[in-house]
């Protein structure tokens, strides 16, 4: 059952319309984590840090049953750091720092107790670091699941589309999916992506929900439309983290597990987004989440 | 049963990144009267033409058993034209030529057996001719329906007010909904727009799908991913009309009537978008409407 996440652990400083939050916990593993301990308690992360990353949050996700024996701290270190400002309708950012610090010289190292995993979230990192941990396991995970951003199509093709080849889910966004794919229409994309190796592809159209692709079906997980949306950030980590979660719990992959496990981490994203950094993530109860999912039912429910 | 369209039979020359059609059979109307021409017989045109308008266009919508008494033919004069370029992702396009033409003098005379139609649905057109026909009603309609575009809130806002203080569905895109309201969140424009005077509100987004909201409940409507988008024209004119349609046909206003008149109208717009002008939309089959239907269930449906 266990769920290995790897990815940043991170320190972010962000700017929307609505406020601002200075030197908040961030970071890819750190949203994935949280979101996915809602429905697993068998989590681990592979992650650096530096000397700046405030103890108590680690020992926090502690107390939620996550292992951070895998999150190396660099002794006068400092974390990957990044700040950013979003525009008024929230759509897209500008990046205004970006400090890789300790991330620079991330080299994995598995502890051996990782190795056997069940299943694997690669967060957005550098193909090569998601390469090596790929090559750590002991036993390929029952499920594989990979996010990268456009940066790494630009930078790193060669080895991502290594890493892509070797993944059961790829999810990236809608302006990834066109520019790893050439294609403008979607659906091509994904026909085009799904050649690529993985069995499933999910594109995040964030305010407009996501689609989920394999060769024969289409599926649509709309977003919840929120009266505030108080930060984006984390969002899509955040739903990989609830989708991973909720197929850690379930065990097997298939089309019909997946619609369910994307309208988990569509909710688990909605609480995300209402609130600066993982603040909401770390409050909520289970009776909440079951609410929000009801509330995707009725989103969509429809008789002919 | 009845259902009266209202607004511009015209002449379009359309450029998309696939193609392009020259002076094709266009108009909100036209688009509305064939989508829902599947789903109802009895449909009345109330719009203007010139002499330059093919009659056998005409004779098509009758023999569909469309009546087009209400489709004032001006002798000498030339029917409303507008010409217009897409952008490669189809989501937004270019203005090239606007001929009002004979549009410019249009004052609409109800012929008196349009005046007891118990559906309307009110085309985008002027503000002021949207309220002359409910003004020339004898009876007021069991549903109104209306659409309009930023250019009347822009040049006209106070008499678009007074419109859609009258209706009890209001549709409009989500730039709309947002200048309309002043609210970036189309949650709470919807709820701002409710309060003036519409039951219900559709937003629509397009390749994103449109959103329906009363003052309890809101409904999300996916757009079908395809492989090829031709022709985006009409398209949010041909989801007026299939969801039009269904609602004549199924006489009772209701949130969950809405919802399905809203997916029926989403099918329609799909097969719209797949050829250029109303080619697509003249030679379906019931049994496609019934297959591209299932379609919108197969896209949302998920077990918790």
């Amino acid at each position: 059952m266990s769920l290995l996440a790897v990815g940043t652990v991170a320190i972010d400083s962000i700017e929307t319309p609505l406020g601002k939050a200075e030197r908040v916990v961030g970071g890819a593993a750190t949203y994935i984590a949280w979101a996915a301990s809602y429905f697993t308690d068998q989590i681990r992360i592979l992650s650096i840090i530096g000397e700046d990353f405030p103890q108590p949050e680690l020992e926090l996700l502690k107390s939620k049953g996550v292992d951070t024996e895998g999150i190396h701290l660099i002794k006068g270190g400092k974390s990957f750091f990044w700040s950013g400002r979003y525009s008024t309708d929230m759509n897209s950012r500008d990046t205004l720092e970006t400090q890789l610090n300790v991330l620079a010289d991330f080299a994995p190292d598995l502890p051996s107790a990782y190795k056997n995993s069940k299943y694997l979230m690669l967060g957005n990192l550098t193909p090569a670091v998601q390469m090596s941990v790929l090559n750590q396991m002991e036993s390929r995970p029952d499920i594989i699941a990979m996010d990268t951003m456009n940066f790494w199509m630009d930078s790193a093709m060669g080895e991502l589309l290594e890493v892509i080849k070797r993944v059961d889910i790829l999810t990236i966004n809608d302006e990834e999916a066109r520019q790893l794919s050439g294609q403008q229409s979607l659906a091509k994309a994904a026909r085009d992506i799904l050649k690529m190796g993985p069995k499933y592809l999910i594109i995040k159209k964030g305010e407009h929900g996501a689609l989920l692709f394999d060769n024969d079906q289409v599926f649509f997980a709309p977003a919840l439309p929120l009266y505030d949306v108080f930060d984006p950030t984390g969002a899509g980590d955040t739903f990989a983290g609830g989708m991973m979660g909720y197929l850690s719990q379930k065990g097997e992959l298939s089309f019909s597990n997946l619609k369910t496990a994307i309208i988990y981490g569509s909710a688990m994203a909605s609480f995300c987004v209402e609130e600066f950094g993982i603040n909401k993530l770390k409050e909520l109860t289970d009776e909440e989440i079951k609410i929000r999912l009801k509330k995707f039912i009725d989103l969509v429910h429809f008789e002919l």
